[in-house]
């Protein structure tokens, strides 16, 4: 299907370079030459990634030898060289698959050569076998898949497998993807049929052999993702202290009700089944990850989108345990997320799949980095009751949390998911079928495809999304026969309005097709409604029962003490819903009083309403979107404030 | 002081046996033969103590070796045959504390042949130069003191201090008494001036060390314990993942202004400070302990007086940060805060000191054991939101949570914390003075002891508490002196009246004070009304705004899935304020409804009050004490529950 670049060129389009191609579905996703940001807010970060964080990240690995290990590979001086954690392999994959997207991204010429230094470091690292690991194997180390909780090899191949796709797909065939390729045909020797019946602690290599087999066309990359998948959750991984669902590794997929355990490892096993799901036609696969998705979005999910509300683990709480306060929400879980739905969206086409992709890239993945793509959150609370630490900006922070966005981690598995996620950002905007185009994201783009029946369609996007609702869409290319034109409408979307080219306005809800003989000039529009507005939580999330929060579009908004007098902590905070939040700009004004209690010596007892009666005059509150919390320094935040108490009764 | 009674006799009164026997201070304490506890809740828990739970124990530490390890060190083959956590040691001199203060309290027999059966298997484990330690210093093991963070070597002697000073004042000298004594010589040796200049990762062998030289008149054990007192806070240990508050080693403790970090540590080691305070004539750092005590109890405890709200770490989080659901409570922070406690009321005398012990001791460290002595709950959540499992019987259990009470651990500190706590537990009931006798706890007991002045002074208890408030006390020795009866009335119990012997009446608020010239056979009564209560939390623990509770006395109360209809999910109950809880039994009912909210895919959206309106007819909710949840089979429970909407103004 794709027209690949030949090696060394840099000059031919490659439009159907994408991160997922199903060989079936309900939706075909586009490439990178067929849709394109051309400005605005992820433009913005787009470039950043561009400019800035590959070549941080490369960085880091360099000084902290994570690249270095691959050297000392070929040396013969590991183990002792060795540096970084066992899973460091794969950062170094995660980078380069970054980088190779931004070179079918933009053409940067810097990833490419960035790319091939580093392929020039790896190559040699690989075994005549095909594995390729830097920590088991040799003297002094492990034996090879002698530790499959915790060794990460599996997991680490399943990077090289994306990245090495991402490669041919962006590039053509090179030494890279040969690499990926004979360490895929390794693990389908050791792991296959008669090999060890095991799987990984860490799901990964499902979703990379399955794009493996996509690419090319070898069915035993399949059977082996499918061995894996159908292997997991028959206990044969060890019974750790967390438990085997930490692992997955509790019950097979196919009989489980919520996603659980550690929320990366969760959506990345998802993420694979749907793709084995998928390939094999396999809708009971299919329905079960669905069942799971639902269940986890109706209650173990943020209203970020984030997911992982336990520290211990990294892990899904239960049911309605969300703690604002000790949400762990990985940024890692947030990119795995919105890979799994964009999975579910390209089977299903259904719009509910989009709107938590909106959710979770505007409200965790965007969280994550610094205006300057040179410091990133690895964790992502809701609410900070003490002003994060400003962490160490020459060594790797220890800190998963509870300190201002770092350089970088000891386990730095964020940065390089966040880049690689930028930088294939474009994709994620729109689909096609047989009938015409979707949009599933807004953004000032340029989207075009050809249809199956060889029509070239294409809409230019002009928007000021989402800090404002109008999103104008100009036909570029179309033929003189109808096509149709989907729009997603969000669910929180409420009072949508979608304007024909003719001027006929209508509501609308839900998604918006419009089939008709477009000409290239028509102008349809589409106006959302991000006015801010209330959001009030489903009664049984005990942790925030009597708090609010407000949402803008699909930003979801917090109050950050720097904004407050005094730069109060944000616990002084109450609001009154009864008085709609406004519009300030990009941020939100609410009206609410600022009370700081009195301390008791024991905070238990008879009625403390009267200690909150008259808590003062109304104040204004100023609320900024969450994705811009702490650019300012050691903040306490929160997104759900406490209703004050008179207006408990509207709220509760 | 004490008469001691010489090895191997098991006649000899020992009036002043006590953990806690300070050189100066507000109170006096008094010793096993001076107070008894002759019936009631925690007699019966002493009986099951003794009966059962020194055996249990026993039998573990047997069959998982961690008994094993001393013989394996003395016939030299460890570390290969060395079993259990590098603290294993400790919970052996744990279990010989128990053992001792049974002996102490009972004069058992079978406690004391236990404990000799132990010694002959331990004490050929000393090394010549005192060190005693299974877990280092041997070919294969890591060197003494090599890992000061994680080692727990300190710890390890601070246990077999306690246990060796329990013994001696006991029993008398014995071998045991003097392998504890060369011991601690050895660490004076090694950790004294011009010696290690560290600290242990886990504090507890400065409370061993003081209590040593309070015992032997050896001023360089205190020297060593100030000197570990005073080294922490200095960042002489690892900086890990968890900061080096985890061990209390972020800054100087006469600096802090709140307990902070893993919270058994903190407890150990702010006993162990006010023990150094209260010999030195340490003002200033008694006075940094209570200041922390105060901001601790404000802002960072459970209404059960558990602390430590964090898994991770198990820790203590910010301040009001303290989620029911996931609130760690760990047994032995309970066991510790009553520690602590216990020795700011001696050094104080102030009754805020005892409320708490009252209601750690009810709510935190009776809720560890089952009802027979053989299981327990390490972590203590105040909401269990899916049945806990039923955890392994023949293996030890790797879960701190979310299982009912296990029979042993692999980390098993609590039962054996829990078995010397409830040994020793009838010193904690009352104190002497110049002046006379201050009762602090009320059960069924028989308290007597000679003032300063030699005039023999005594009581007899009589009481149904905690389940009923009247507690009648006869004196049964007495002078024609007058001497003062002080009598703790808790900080909850408004109403409280106290009738002196000639039936005179009055209203009790705080500590009641009676001075006089009792006669053998005057009868005083203290009538405390315990009626259930409503219990308001403060607004700014977010995590039960909009939630009650109910406390009856010192007894805190909750909803278990096993007195509702049909055993529903205690998620769908809502309780109605406005209706006072009523006694039934040693249950209380509360009005409220029941409610199975419909789930919505997404669970944040516009007012959902309206899905709550009407959630049914009023319903009769049962509550039983908190101490007994978990022991009728899998169940959900909760402390804090959800006001009904309606009702939500009064609450909030």
């Amino acid at each position: 299907m794709a027209r690949i670049r030949q090696t060394g060129s840099t000059d031919v389009a490659v439009p159907s370079a994408s991160p997922v191609i199903p060989g079936r579905g309900r939706l075909r996703p586009l490439g990178l030459g067929e849709v394109e940001i051309t400005g605005g807010f992820w433009f913005d970060r787009q470039d950043v990634n561009s400019s800035a964080t590959l070549a941080h990240c490369q960085e880091w690995m360099e000084r902290l030898s994570w690249v270095g290990n691959f050297q000392a590979a070929v040396e013969g001086s590991l183990p002792e060289a060795r540096r970084g954690m066992q899973f460091s392999d794969s950062d170094v994959y995660k980078l380069m698959e970054a980088m190779t997207w931004e070179v079918g991204r933009s053409g940067s010429a810097d990833a490419d050569r960035r790319f091939r230094g580093l392929v020039e470091v790896i190559a040699p690292a690989q075994e005549e076998d095909g594995y390729l690991n830097t920590c088991f194997g040799r003297p002094g180390q492990g034996a090879r898949y002698s530790d499959l909780e915790w060794g990460h090899e599996l997991y680490n191949y399943g990077h090289l497998f994306q990245a090495g796709v991402a490669r041919a797909r962006t590039n053509g065939p090179d030494e890279f993807v040969e690499m990926a390729i004979r360490a895929a045909d390794h693990v389908c020797r050791v792991f296959g049929q008669g090999g060890i019946e095991g799987v990984g602690g860490h799901p990964e290599v499902e979703m990379g052999l399955v794009e493996l087999a996509r690419l090319t066309g070898e069915e035993r990359y399949l059977d082996q993702a499918e061995l894996f998948i159908d292997r997991r959750g028959h206990q044969t991984l060890a019974d750790i202290d967390w438990g085997r669902a930490y692992f997955q590794d509790d019950m097979p997929i196919r009989d489980a009700d919520v996603f659980r355990g550690h929320a990366v490892r969760a959506m990345y096993l998802a993420a694979g089944a749907v793709d084995v799901a998928v390939e094999r036609g396999d809708d009971e696969l299919l329905a079960a990850v669905i069942r799971q998705w639902e269940n986890t979005i109706a209650r173990r999910t943020y209203v970020t989108g984030g997911m992982g509300s336990q520290h211990t683990g990294e892990a899904f709480g239960d049911d309605f345990a969300l703690p604002p306060d000790r949400a762990y929400s990985e940024t890692c879980a947030g990119v795995g997320s919105v890979m799994l739905a964009w999975r579910l969206l390209l089977a299903t086409g259904e719009a509910r799949f989009a709107d938590l992709i909106e959710r979770t890239l505007y409200n965790v993945v965007a969280t994550s980095p610094s205006p300057d793509g040179r410091a990133f959150f690895y964790a992502n609370p809701l609410h900070q009751r003490v002003p994060g630490a400003v962490p160490p900006q020459d060594v790797e922070s220890h800190r998963a949390s509870s300190s201002l966005r770092a350089p970088w981690f000891h386990v730095s598995c964020c940065p390089t998911n966040v880049a690689r996620t930028f930088a294939s950002l474009a994709v994620y905007l729109a689909t096609a079928d047989d009938t015409g185009l979707q949009l599933h994201q807004y953004a000032d783009s340029r989207i075009r495809t050809t249809l199956e029946d060889g029509r070239m369609v294409g809409v230019d996007v002009a928007t000021g999304y989402p800090h404002q609702g109008a999103v104008s869409l100009t036909v570029i290319e179309t033929s003189d026969r109808p096509w149709t034109l989907s729009l997603r409408v969000p669910a929180w979307a409420t009072g949508a309005r979608v304007i024909d080219p003719d001027g006929g306005s209508k509501p609308a809800g839900g998604a918006v097709s419009m089939e008709r003989a477009f000409v290239v000039g028509d102008v349809i529009r589409l106006e959302l409604p991000i006015e801010p507005r209330w959001t009030f939580p489903d009664p049984r999330i005990d942790a925030i029962r009597g708090c609010i929060a407000v949402e803008r579009g699909p930003l979801v908004m917090c109050v950050e003490s720097v904004d407050l007098p005094d730069q109060r902590n944000v616990g002084s905070v109450w609001v009154d819903p009864s008085v709609s939040p406004a519009d300030h700009g990009e941020s939100v004004i609410v009206t609410g009083q600022l009370s700081d209690l009195k301390s008791e010596p024991w905070p238990y007892g008879g009625d403390t309403t009267a200690e909150l009666a008259g808590p003062g005059p109304d104040v204004d509150v100023p609320l900024v979107p969450y994705h811009h919390w702490a650019n300012r320094g050691p903040a306490t935040m929160r997104i759900w404030i406490p209703v004050t108490p008179g207006e408990a009764r509207h709220s509760n």
